[in-house]
């Protein structure tokens, strides 16, 4: 591979000028080399890249003789290197039509730069910034996360959640807010296909390397979503989708939206992982209720007990996305009925009419309890607008056919 | 009727001691005749009562010349206190074998007085501290009400709302708080239904007279809850039950518990009405979430949305209602699985021993991105701990019935 600037400069590709400058060229190949040798979302090595440079500590890596006996980090990368094909890795990023994405690049997005320092507080130190990331696509991935939200739940979806999300991510999408998931099954899956139904844009982000199109069932969707969006990894292609890369990719899909709907999730589900990144990031975190009786909705309505916010509908994740005053949800209230035009009082005196019978002013007033001549005025206005009958002089009795 | 205390005397009754000094037995007849003189829950009334004595404002009444000409409201009472049959009111008291409690009687609920001031922001002035209480059944009210909860919700309510709330209800009464509710149909049926499946009390506050058993399809049902709980009214018996008069009763519903769970409720669901009673009076306001494609869940999810406590079971709603740090809900959580017992990085060793076929223990740390001398550790202890096999000297695969 050459170190000019090639093929994955996304710089170059895209045709923009760069805002910041982007790294050189060998420091690009040394991440691009890294995202296969250290483990994807590793803390130590993102800290050691954004602050040293991935060249310096690809040559110290390269420079570390085969110790057998040696327990540390970087023994364990620098095997790796040893073992590392980087021309077939870079001939599996051509063939997949990917590009490799640093900070930088217009195409980077900066608000993955509020993970620096964040390790979720787990003992073996995954997370912060990512220090480059492979993508594919036609969509650009700043200009997509730039107004996005997060879209997840549990595999074991039920066809409630998959209803839910499909109409969320619909909802989102027209409104010109980027849906991102993580192309898995259940609700991530329907939360992708609800923005490719409305024909809008979506991000998927894998947790193996992005020629893998997994999982295998979801290869067409996957394909779809490359037309408009992007498939997004911080693991270098070829690299599989292990357990543990699921959950840094977690903070991918925190990092990259302005905020996470949790649709369905168990008590277990990945998907409250996603959540409690997006609570580190002081993103909003949302959930949608559903029947308490559900186990797929029991992690979600712990969610909700404890922080997240209740949303029903897509105008209501977007206000709270929006900045304050902004994107508000219109209110949730059915149309208001005739009857609501009363008076409480006029209402009474109607309550108090009998519906079969008639019965005089006084009886009425004794009824509702009003004085007599403030029930006549009443019964008046309800005869004139159609609610009362007026059987003679003083009779009363509902009308038939009331006001709708 | 006598000026004795008598039947409707239910500190006698009780055969308990008088706390506070009782009202005096000619106060005490004048305030049961207000019940039908003065419409339920009317804050004027209320007020007036507390201030000046039913006694006082009685006779002002009953010295008012009839004028057809006036629109004062005492005019109205004194228009009904002209054509009331006290005798008639006091028989169908008895007939009904019911009670007129007063504050000061030991089976006055003290926490109705909260009430006093409130008038609902509304403009005809309902609301206030009720001055007595039309009570039937074998429970004592105030012991009953001491430790309850309201378990109210929408007349049209789906199975899932009934069923959840017959749940709850059974939950709340088997650990000794007393469920109250309206004995309208749907949600407050089922709660009703859930504490006399448990074979506990409840309380049902009626908007008209307690000697009508309305609505007339639950007659049985509130029959059984005469056996050990109680009836409530705050209309004289006799009293139909009007549409005002379900209003003023929430608040009733809202005071005399410590704290209000809505389970279902549409956007226009009277028991909205109830919650927002409860919140003015600082009252916990809970809310059982539902399916968001649920119409008779919108009105919960809003009340979610802007203010009240999300609950799924009864120990959470217990919870909120006992003095902080008492009655806790045990956490949700599913059971651990021995995989959690794992550190992550064993986990991540784990995952990349292969589940076919063997590999050998430099294969396994180079995709697991650790050094070789950890890797080979932690598959010794995951062979002796049964996760993995060891093939031969230095080959490793992943164990056919790993632990469960």
């Amino acid at each position: 591979m050459s170190d000019r600037p090639g093929a994955h400069d996304s710089s170059r590709r895209a045709g923009m000028p760069t805002g910041t400058p982007t790294v050189s060229p060998a420091e690009r190949r040394a991440r691009m080399v890294l995202t296969r040798v250290a483990e994807p979302g590793d803390a130590d090595a993102c800290t050691l890249v954004h602050g040293y440079g991935a060249e310096a500590l690809l040559s110290s890596l390269a420079a570390t003789p085969p110790d057998p006996t040696s327990i540390s980090k970087l023994a364990g990368w620098a095997d790796r290197l040893r073992e590392l094909d980087i021309d077939e890795m870079v001939a599996a990023a051509d063939a997949a039509a990917s590009r490799f994405v640093c900070p930088g690049d217009p195409e980077w997005p900066t608000q993955l730069h509020d993970l620096a320092g964040l390790d979720g507080g787990q003992r073996d130190r995954r997370g912060g910034a990512p220090f480059g990331l492979w993508v594919r696509g036609a969509g650009n991935l700043q200009a997509l996360a730039r107004q996005s939200v997060a879209v997840v739940g549990a595999r074991a979806a039920t066809s409630y959640g998959e209803h839910v999300a499909g109409d969320l991510a619909i909802g989102c999408s027209v409104e010109g807010w980027t849906v991102v998931s993580g192309g898995a099954y259940g609700i991530d899956a329907a939360a992708h296909r609800g923005a490719l139904a409305a024909e809008r844009p979506t991000v998927c982000i894998l947790a193996g390397g992005i020629d893998r199109l997994y999982p295998a069932g979801h290869a067409p969707m996957l394909r779809r979503i490359l037309e408009q969006g992007c498939l997004v990894s911080e693991a270098a292609p070829g690299c599989a989708p292990s357990k543990s890369r699921f959950l840094v990719r977690n903070r991918l899909i925190a990092a990259l939206t302005q905020g996470t709907v949790v649709v369905e999730a168990a008590l277990r589900s990945g998907s409250l992982n996603t959540a409690r990144w997006a609570d580190d990031l002081f993103r909003p975190v949302m959930g949608v209720p559903g029947p308490v009786t559900s186990a797929a909705s029991r992690g979600v309505h712990e969610l909700l007990r404890v922080a997240a916010l209740l949303v029903t509908a897509a105008d209501e994740i977007i206000e709270h996305l929006s900045p304050v005053g902004t994107g508000l949800a219109t209110r949730r209230e059915e149309d208001p009925r005739p009857v609501d035009a009363l008076s409480r009082e006029t209402r009474q005196v109607l309550d108090a009419v009998p519906k079969l019978d008639s019965a005089s002013s006084a009886s009425i007033a004794l009824v509702a309890g009003l004085p007599r001549p403030a029930v006549v005025d009443r019964l008046r206005f309800l005869a004139h607008a159609g609610w009362v009958d007026q059987t003679s002089s003083d009779r009363w009795c509902q009308a038939a056919g009331p006001p709708r």
